[in-house]
């Protein structure tokens, strides 16, 4: 394939982002039982002002409890006025004292007087994120985590992607945290924006992106480019792997480009997180709005 | 002051760095006691496998006591061999159970089988900071704090700032959490290899800072320009304020420079440890070692 010889990247890749996404379609998508399964976040409790305000504003939520500390409550119903979650009208708003609301939450839920328990959000799709990119849409950019089992890390890269206006978080959905406080909480309100999307197989998502005329750049230490160095316009999926571990075997070969950041030793390894946001600042840098 | 006229701006970056930093020395700072005074980290227990390996490699550590369990109690043998703290040939190596180990470290410690007692490492101070920069070093990078509470933010921005090689953190000693544990591990080594400033008047060091040639870059949403649009060349301290409240008054107004980072509404707001790491990388890409 040519793609994979080296020297041709960098003239294919200007190509391919020369003409429009898809770059190749096999087959009909809609007419075939989905490739990929998602899974249901966990759902339940969402603490943290970001985090439950945002919530509020999903219409996608169906909302069950809503409880706050009396220092917040006028904040709150200000709040619920603009809501536009389905079941914000009839939703009654609970004063708590502080220990009867952190009764209701995991221990040590840094929950800023505030929290709301919710459904869980409808599972998200592959095929639908793909789905809402018309082909006239030449500039996308997903992350895919392979392996990071942090909800906090997980929390911090979806909002980093809502940041940069990031089409979705792609991630297996083995070895991964589900969509718990902790990992709502660290998102501060982008698990509403930005779509989770959990796969079986992520081998098998990165080919359906590649379908779809995303070019998969993973990151690594050992990259053979530097980020910067990358023609980075058009549509990108970015790939991070656990930290220490890096990229799963099957999950790099499946990369059109390894690429790593200018970090220096001793320490040379970022955060996930961090490596994620960079990225995403890489990318978003290239494709002003 | 010229610096302040908004058109002359980058027009006079450029010819500061092109002239050899310190761009003014006022005074002999040899001369004078330090007008900025740090505060001892609290020592006490690390844990954590990088964190405890780099302490073990960090001559100025002075060590009292390691435990581990026993199925690392080989790895972190070999880790001791070659380790360059002072009293690591007298350090006896404890082999714990989990329970008498974690009965030893903060509930919810994730030790991963390893913890360290320690003396709290040296103060640092700024000046100490700025003596090792010598005239001949013309790019440089510290960071600059103000407010952000949280250890493990703090933590994860000292990683950052190793991994791309700056020179110091620094920041106020009030509002500001100690060198516990949770900011050692979150920075996964990075304790013993980049500076900690506690100082206690943030706008006296910026001052500091920029008598030893550094252009202060204050990061906030409403900066007037992009950080890209920066020429990062030279000596640049990027300043970074807390989560909701950015930057204070004082600390602003010490900034010759306010930039943005290229985010999106209606969620433009990066966690702090991420817009620091973007910020890190975004001078790290324009002084290429």
């Amino acid at each position: 394939m040519a793609r994979r010889h080296r020297s041709d990247r960098r003239s294919v890749l200007r190509a391919a982002q020369t003409a429009s996404p898809p770059r190749e379609r096999r087959g009909e998508p809609e007419a075939r039982p989905p490739l990929v399964q998602a899974r249901r976040d966990t759902g339940g409790w969402i603490y943290g002002r970001h985090a439950v305000r945002a919530a509020l504003q999903n219409p996608a939520r169906r909302l069950r409890r809503l409880v706050v500390t009396a220092d917040l409550a006028a904040e709150v119903r200000a709040w619920l006025a603009g809501a536009k979650a389905r079941t914000a009208e009839e939703l009654q708003l609970e004063t708590l004292d502080r220990p009867r609301l952190e009764a209701l939450l995991p221990e040590g839920a840094v929950h800023q007087g505030v929290a709301l328990q919710a459904e869980p959000l409808p599972a998200a799709f592959i095929e639908d994120v793909l789905a809402e990119l018309s082909p006239a849409t030449g500039s996308a950019v997903v992350v895919v985590l392979d392996q990071v089992s942090d909800p906090q890390n997980v929390g911090a890269v979806l909002r980093s992607a809502a940041a940069f206006g990031a089409h979705a978080l792609i991630l297996p959905e083995h070895g991964t945290p589900p969509g718990t406080a902790a990992l709502a909480k660290a998102a501060s309100g982008a698990l509403e924006l930005v779509p989770l999307v959990r796969v079986t197989n992520l081998a098998r998502a990165l080919d359906k992106l590649k379908e779809a005329g995303f070019w998969c750049v993973g990151l690594e230490e050992g990259g053979e480019k530097l980020l910067g160095e990358l023609d980075l316009a058009g549509r990108v999926a970015l790939v991070l792997g656990a930290e220490g571990e890096g990229l799963r075997r099957l999950t790099r070969e499946r990369c059109d480009f390894l690429a790593r950041l200018p970090t220096r030793d001793p320490l040379g390894s970022l955060n996930v997180s961090n490596a994620a946001a960079i990225a995403l600042y890489e990318v978003a840098r290239r494709q002003p709005t």
